[in-house]
C-alpha cells in the first residue's frame, strides 16, 4: 500500500515507519520541517495542499500531535485552543479531507494517548485533546463506512522512561514496537471506530 | 448554596432550575440572551466579565452547548472550531477561570452526552465536543479538589423524542427530572471526576 505517514521522523514515526517499511508498505513521511513532504497539519489548507500534492493513497496513518502541558490554573483560553488545532482539528481534517483522497477501502490512524483515560497533573489540555479525537474516530467511522477510522491510544513509551518516565510513576511503559503494530493492525485489518488501547 | 446555571432558560436548564431551587438553592441563570445574567460563554472575556459580576459562587451547572450537525464529509474545519468553542472551550473555561471565583469546596458539573459512546450519523462534532469534556473533566478534577467536576451525560429526553426521536431509534430516552438529579447529586454529593451517564 501507498501510506501517508504524518510525523515520520518523531519518536513513534519512526517506529511505525520500519514496522510499515517490513511490511513492503510504501512510506510517504510528512511533516512540518522534515519528512518528504513539508506541510503543517494543524493548517487545514495545508492539510489540503498535502493531500493535492500526495495524490491517491492507500491509508494515512498520524503520529503527531501538540499539545501544551501546564497545570489547569495556568493553561489559558489558547493553550486550549492551540491543544485543539495541533491534535484534534488537525487529525480530523486528515480524516475529513481525505475520505476524497483515499482509495475505497482505505484507512486512517490516528494518534491519542492514555491521558483521555488516567490524566496526569498538567495533562488537562492533552486530557482533553485525546477524548476528543476518540469520540470523533467512533462517530466518523459509522460514516465513512467502507473507509475506515481508527486510533493508537498508547501510554508512555518504555523507550521515553528515561525522559518522561516520572509523569508516569507505576505505570507500566509499553514497547514501541507494540504500538508500531498495532498501526499496522489498523491499516493492513478491518477494523473500525476501534481505539486501541496500549496501556 | 448560591448557584449558577448556564443555560437556565433551555429543555435541560428549565428542568435542572426547578430541581435545584426544590432543594432550596439561590439559583442565578446565566444565558446569551435571556437569564439573571446575561453573557455568552462561548466568548471567555465573557466569562470573565460573568464571574466579575456574579460575585463568589457555591457550585456552577452547566446546562447549554452549541454545536452543529452535518454528515462528516459536509463539517468544515470551521464548524469542528465552532463545536470547540460553544461546548469545549466554553465549559473548561467556566473551571478554570471559576477556580478563583467558587468556595473552597465548591463544585462545576458540566453538560456532555451519549453522542460520545454512542455516535449517530451527523455527530460527528458533537461527539468530538463530548468526548473533549468528559476526558477534561478526569483531567482537571484531579487538580482542582478540593473543588470538583463533574459532567452528566444523558441520552435523549423523553420529553424531546418528538423533536428528537427519529435520530435515536430504538434507544431507551431518559426523563429529563431524572437527569436533573444527577445534577442535584453532583452539586449535593462528594464525587469528582464522575461522568454521569443517563442512557
Amino acid at each position: 500500500m501507498k501510506i501517508l505517514l504524518i510525523g515520520g521522523v518523531g519518536t513513534l514515526g519512526t517506529a511505525v515507519g520500519s514496522a510499515l517499511t517490513e511490511r513492503e508498505h510504501e512510506v510517504i513521511t510528512v511533516g512540518r520541517a522534515t519528512g518528504d513532504l513539508r506541510f503543517d497539519i494543524s493548517d487545514p489548507e495545508q492539510t489540503a495542499a498535502l493531500y493535492e500534492q500526495a495524490g491517491q493513497v492507500d491509508a494515512v496513518v498520524s503520529t503527531a500531535g501538540d499539545v501544551p502541558y501546564k497545570p489547569v490554573v495556568e493553561l489559558s483560553a489558547e493553550d486550549y485552543e492551540s491543544a485543539f488545532r495541533g491534535k484534534v482539528r488537525s487529525q480530523i481534517e486528515l480524516v475529513r479531507q481525505g475520505t476524497r483522497r483515499v482509495a475505497e477501502r482505505g484507512s486512517f490512524t490516528l494518534i491519542t494517548g492514555v491521558l483521555s483515560r488516567d490524566p496526569i497533573p498538567t495533562s488537562s489540555a492533552a486530557s482533553m485533546a485525546n477524548g476528543a479525537v476518540e469520540a470523533f474516530v467512533l462517530a466518523a467511522a459509522k460514516e465513512i463506512a467502507p473507509q475506515r477510522v481508527n486510533a493508537v491510544s498508547p501510554t508512555v513509551f518504555t523507550e521515553s522512561l528515561e525522559k518522561y518516565g516520572s509523569f508516569f510513576p507505576g505505570i507500566p511503559p509499553v514497547d514501541l514496537a507494540e504500538v508500531a503494530q498495532a498501526y499496522v493492525r489498523s491499516v493492513e485489518g478491518a477494523d473500525t471506530g476501534r481505539i486501541y488501547t496500549l496501556s
